[in-house]
């Protein structure tokens, strides 16, 4: 069963969403339609349209930090019902590849292997769903092992953000570095994403977390997080020496959220010779190359990173929601606006501004 | 009680070795004196007075790669006394630093702290030796915390070669990497280095060890050592590609054994999305950086790096001489040639060629 849809689609680079009406095929087997009832705005969605990544597959709707009920489920979906909530996720999880059947990692096979149905259409042409989600509309259908449930009594337009920004930045630190209790933590940038591996790096029991960053305003929200050491590099010669003089040799962890290649080599050497680990969260401009000294990895520190935090995206995000429960996250401090779909293109230029931590559109 | 040694000294860049007598201190409290038996030559030593590393040091008696017998102990010393049999090594193990009392490195803390004592001199002069050991002299005087006490039952003109090769072969598989039995291994370059890496991953239980080498002659020999592919490059248009098809999807763990920052980020893209390591044995020249695609970390690899394998020096190093008396590794093969210490600079000669795998003076 078709439906009109409302969305924001690009159509090329550079130029802004349009708000149109789309045609969305209903669910069929494995699928399941979603009724989103909020949606974050992330830089990866910005990157699709403002020239800054080399993206042609249009026209596509953006978006994939949602959350929603289930309305409608197709024949052989077994893990939701109608009715429940849901947050969709860029990362299938199927349960049964190498990967999934891992301890160690969230990236399903599935997510390597293109999706080759389009349920929205424009005109009946066919319109890309970004990350097979396209959550820049009112309603979704995607697949059974891209829906994740998760309990009724939380605000939909607050843990829509553990899509992405929550998970990435949460799941650095306790699902890709696994922060062990007691250890000492740098973390390079303290937007919404950084706030979000502070968090992290606290719920896992870090002693000290060091937090840098060049705007000195984000000293006060981050020592709410859990920050115990505010840094700002422009008032220090020598940010690696310092870090490495106040915690007696190198911190055990530290966590790059700005996606700057010259920061990724200072998170390396920020770290303790021999087991040192620094996580690489920020995504440098897909151009570039990081370089690191031979002799800083030699030292026996290691290099990591993941997407979306590591964390299996429906059996590990709802421990996420269980955190936010507890009030052991800084999601509403970090959702700054609640827009309409009609703003999400002002949304976006906050987002470029860097005056929103997190827009999120409630439908 | 101070004696007259012969050794091989350096005294300023890009001159070869001279034979010397130098005065050697009796050891002091805490020291051992040992009567070296062995020494293998190392292309760090090598670099030392070839041009290719900054260094100043001089007189220098180089030499990181022996084995011996201890002839004295100081005050204080219990771990070893006069007869047992001992390797040198480079990297102390105190027993106390938290490097040492942690399972993750072999990094002890006394390693970065400068040991003021030259027991070694010339004519009244100091002479530095290299990694406070200078095995290129018939006698040294060591810390108790350098000296590893081994069985007396193995041929020490081939055990040596387990302080600096050996360890660092057989380390990074089994060590650093800690490769899982049923695995997928990557060894780029299968010289002598590559070659304990390749038993080190089949004493894991490695299930393929793919082997990468443009020469060759090395097929045959590698296979010996458990090399169950091999891929000559130049006979192969895109070496990642290829080892990623032939394992679906890319290797559990790779090792870069030549140096190369080119083969550093091949090693690092051979290996599986999700939890590939990449483990960094081959020192790229100091003035080098080595460049990863941002991408290639993102996906979940891990890039790593030891000295010496990662092997606890007092602790571990006996096991890997376990290994050898139980035939599990390719030293015998590895020592190509056993010379005086008067044929110390030709035993250089061969290894700049690339004729020799591993020269070993015997004493
Ligand atoms: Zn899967
Ligand atoms: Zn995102
Ligand atoms: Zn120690
Ligand atoms: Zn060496």
């Amino acid at each position: 069963m078709a439906m009109k849809v409302r969305a924001a689609v690009a159509h090329r680079q550079k130029v802004p969403l349009t708000i149109e009406t789309l045609d969305l095929d209903g669910p069929r087997a494995g699928e399941v339609l979603v009724e989103l009832k909020a949606s974050g705005l992330c830089h990866s969605d910005l990157s699709l349209f403002d020239g800054s990544r080399d993206w042609t597959d249009y026209p596509l709707l953006p978006g994939h930090e949602g959350a929603g009920v289930v309305l409608e489920c197709g024949a052989g979906v077994t893990s939701v019902k109608p009715g429940d909530h849901v947050i969709p996720v860029a990362i299938p999880e199927c349960g049964e590849c190498p990967a999934c059947r891992s301890t160690v990692t969230n990236l399903c096979d599935h997510y390597f292997q293109p999706w080759p149905r389009r349920p929205f259409s424009l005109d009946g042409r066919p319109v890309r769903a970004f990350c097979e989600l396209g959550t820049f509309a009112s309603h979704i259908v995607v697949r059974e092992t891209q829906v994740c449930r998760i309990r009724k009594d939380v605000p939909l337009e607050t843990v829509c953000c553990l899509a992405c920004a929550g998970a990435t930045g949460i799941g650095a630190a306790a699902y890709t570095a696994r922060v062990a209790p007691g250890t000492t933590v740098v973390v390079f940038g303290l937007g919404g994403i950084g706030t979000n591996v502070v968090d992290g790096a606290r719920i896992c029991g870090a002693a000290r977390i060091i937090g840098v960053d060049t705007n000195t305003a984000r000293e006060a929200s981050s020592r709410l997080a859990g920050v115990t050491d505010f840094i700002n590099p422009r008032q220090v010669d020598d940010v690696v020496g310092h870090i490495r003089e106040i915690t007696g040799g190198g911190a055990d962890y530290s966590f790059e959220c700005v996606g700057s290649a010259e920061l990724w080599r200072q998170a390396v050497e920020c770290t303790r010779i021999g087991w040192g680990m620094a996580v690489m969260v920020g995504v440098p401009p897909s151009v570039e190359t990081v370089a690191f000294r031979p002799r800083s990895i030699l030292e026996g520190r290691r290099i990591m990173g993941s997407y979306l935090g590591n964390v299996k995206t429906r059996t590990e995000l709802p421990q996420l929601v269980e955190w936010f429960v507890e009030g052991k996250l800084s999601l509403d401090q970090l959702v700054t606006h609640r827009i309409s779909l009609d703003q999400i293109n002002s949304g976006f230029d906050l987002l470029k501004q860097g005056s929103a931590l997190r827009s999120v559109i409630v439908y």
